[in-house]
């Protein structure tokens, strides 16, 4: 993987892998992915607290980690998962941390 | 939005509206979000051309934008397209980026 483009860091792109639903986006650094494979839970690199953390580690939301694909670039990964104890992913409670709509243009 | 995690940029990931799937991954800066807005095609900031591009201006294969979800951050989007042209979005010619398996772990 490339993690020369965004300061050693790379996003993954969190996938349920049985509804498809995209849950949330991390950032991976080598050692997170390290971990990520090595575990086969997802864990990332915190910009705001400077530290690797498993997600779900302390809540027991954890995402089990399915299939990982990378992209052209190799600069992103793409990570397929089954959500663990409550099933939910974001730190509001909510199911997907994508739950905020953008209006779109009005010449649409 | 909340540029300042990334100097100036969102990751944006884009996911085909019918089928699911997460196609790429790009980045938006304020200029390309207000141009997908206005003009409802996805359009990104190339981080190695360091320039404003519409995704299939010259190919064709446009990226229609259908919703545009916000995360709890306000800092990354999920971006749900209808394909355009032959309907292939990776430079690759693969209808999506995401086309490389990564070997999980031994342990798993």
């Amino acid at each position: 993987m490339d993690f020369s483009k965004l300061n050693g860091l790379i996003p993954a792109v969190i996938q349920d892998a049985g509804t498809h639903e995209v849950l949330m986006v991390g950032f991976m650094n080598q050692e997170a992915l390290d971990r990520t494979l090595a575990t086969g839970f997802a864990t990332f690199f915190s910009r705001t607290r400077n530290a690797l953390w498993m997600k779900g580690e302390t809540s027991g939301n954890r995402l089990k980690v399915e299939r990982i694909l990378s992209d052209c670039d190799d600069d992103t990964l793409l990570v397929l998962v089954t959500r663990l104890g409550d099933g939910n992913v974001c730190h509001t409670g909510d199911r997907t941390c994508f739950s905020t709509e953008v209006e779109l243009g009005p010449k649409r």
